[in-house]
């Protein structure tokens, strides 16, 4: 894919944010990697999404610098940096990130609850609970804000020895979520399942307060089926499936 | 109907589940008999509803092997064998089934709570509760797992003497529910009502935490307006009446 | 307006339903009294919206014997015939009735209460709280179930002696709402706005769980600016003023 | 702009409150202020979104009567002459106000609570909670009502000494909310992004019902990146920054 392409591609993957719902006014956005991996393309910043074309897209290298494109990037792109640099290192094959305030989703996030695995839908897609990050100080508030806010959810991941490829969404206490996925695309369809099991987790607890967990074993098994070399959920190639990629390469 | 008709009809009850908002992402399925009766029509797995035509559709036989087709069916098709094995012993007359995890009903199947009839709405559609399986146990889920899912199914209405005709919803506990009907298409129409039931059960408690239980004449006499011998609701044949077709039969 | 001109606005009134999402498959209908006023247009049972064309609707006396149709009416008639009866006695200008099973209105009908008035939304259409009939006994359910149901509607607003003039809805216990008004347009009107206070009394209490009603005098005020011989709100002629056409008779 | 280029503007301000799900039937609406600032248009009272046309619209003068229009305006429109004239005192680049009766934000009105402030989305927009007045007395209802519901809007901000263009909403005790913004469009904006953060606000006291408030250092940070002179969220122009403006005038 050139960069033509790529551009093309993240646009869509901003208007599929719309089309999902998953956005009000111009908060959210998307992005991924170039071929060569060292820099990423991502919406602009505040432009409505009605505007939006594949010539808006900016590309910014890895070193959070811009190197192409006439508009400002997404105020969210030095957390695209942080975790895109991390992802190089634990699980390369992660080359989209989707960062929406949808409202459910958000919701957890400002309630500072990670989202519970309660059933097989939260299963088949999240290997267990979606996690919240800590609450940032003022002082990771103070400067380069948005650098830590990437900072926090790298530091969730090697604290806790999760990997992000099994679980591709994080909330933000206080703020929101960001997803990721093979592709931009595929990161949006992480968000578009993180509102609906966020969705049905509140729904969940309205009905029964104390609705215990999914049982461990029916977790393994949902994952498992979508998810790792051993997946038979789809057609030969889930494009969406993180752990297969990760196994097969050499 | 011949197996391309049929195929198409599959292929419409899939969309519709859709157009009435009950899928998110690929999450759902609806499948239907041939007219002899042996095996069926599903859709595939984890193809985008979009792209779906009737040519992607799968026969897959009552014995579970895949007949025609150029895709893997969905995963979830072992439960179906399970389940118009089960119909067409108990109620011939259920030739249509839909799988979904769509949102307010799932909500319940986490919550591990049947759905009470509060209603007239639900005792039109459904009589008494909506029933919940128990949940697997390790060894069925680490083995033939989609089987057992039509197992635990099969063992709840054989153990509870309900009837699958007069009771065309259940919900398997922490996953999701399953609804039938005449066809592929009734099947879609339960889903739809299920959804809406499960809405407003919800809502229910929410206002008013002790709702008692719809009076058992009532029930008794909404799901007969609509069901049965004397129902009067709808024009002549009102074609998802499964009680009506079975007692008009020799 | 002649007989074939009141077919074709008795069935846009049904597809309103449908257009303001009111309605779940064919759970809700809409009619309206003739010129002369002892017979009404309804909507035909069980055939799905998509469908419906004025010629489909059904001509019903004020004696409940079907005038012309080739349809089945609502199985909902007789509850319309003695609602049209009773407002021929206490309020002519009512001249549309609507019913459906709209979801959260519904969920209130079945939690069994009524829906104070919390706000002027409400209170811009509804003077009062919205209310809740008794059940109907074992007796009423089981013979002239559709006339009892009209008959316990009825009871509630003569033994309470508020006017249905000025409280055009009401909740059939555990059952579902009819709304009311000039025209089956109107009807409609009511209903969409019964739907949105019900929603709007649910987030209220969820919210605020011991929230005031509101400030009788405000009702007053709200209800008169929209309502009656001093409203100011609207141009001219607002359609749906019950009380000024009341008060402009002689 | 020409005042036939404000009625457009308008008008398209108030179709936008239907295309955002803001209104039921015709309730809301949107004005803004002519060039000379001493007048403005607004929506006529209770005409339907569907007729709505750029003439239909109506000139109103800061002394409360209508300059030109063949409709009667808004019945809110003394309560928009009154806020239109305490802005011109206190923040004269707030030239746009919008009345919804948005489904949330109007529960929150009805339940007599401001919005807390539990997240980055709702420090985005505004600075600390969504305020709520204090209901009018009996006599404030009683004679010129809508004078008085701008008059304790008007009096929460000069008795809090918060700005209105922090803040560019309120709710109203037991009716709906008012926003404003540089333009009809950008209260429309603020009336989107309350009803978000209203639903968010409902949907984190479910899930969490001791939910702490958003940090004070991370509300700050979020205010200040889209408002006031050091905004770096958007383009070079970020319209609906009301700060900026201020800040930035002589």
């Amino acid at each position: 894919m050139n960069l033509s392409q790529l551009k093309e591609a993240v646009c869509v993957a901003n208007l599929e944010l719309v089309k999902f719902g998953l956005v009000t006014l111009t908060w959210g956005n998307a992005g991924e990697l170039t071929e060569d991996g060292d820099a990423f393309v991502v919406k602009p910043s505040g432009i409505p999404y009605e505007q939006l074309t594949p010539d808006d897209m900016v590309l910014v290298g890895l070193d959070g610098r811009v190197r192409e494109g006439k508009n400002r990037p997404s105020s969210d792109t030095p957390t695209y940096v942080v975790l895109f640099r991390y992802f190089r290192n634990v699980a390369p094959q992660i080359r989209g990130i989707v960062h929406t305030h949808s409202l459910c989703a958000t919701s957890w996030a400002q309630s500072r609850r990670e989202i519970p695995c309660l059933g097989t839908t939260h299963a088949d897609q999240f290997y267990g609970s979606v996690p919240l990050t800590r609450p940032l100080t003022r002082q990771e508030v103070g400067s380069a804000y948005e650098t830590n806010t990437g900072n926090v959810i790298v530091e969730y991941f090697q604290q806790s020895r999760r990997q992000p490829a099994e679980v591709p969404a994080v909330l933000v206490a206080g703020h929101a979520p960001f997803t990721w996925g093979k592709t931009a695309h595929n990161a949006v369809q992480n968000a578009v399942s993180l509102e609906a099991i966020a969705q049905m987790a509140r729904d969940s607890y309205l009905i029964h307060p104390s609705v215990p967990p999914l049982e461990d074993y029916v977790l393994e098994k949902h994952y498992s089926r979508k998810h790792g070399a051993n997946a038979y959920y789809g057609q030969e190639n889930v494009s969406n499936n993180l752990q297969k990629q990760e196994n097969t390469k050499p």
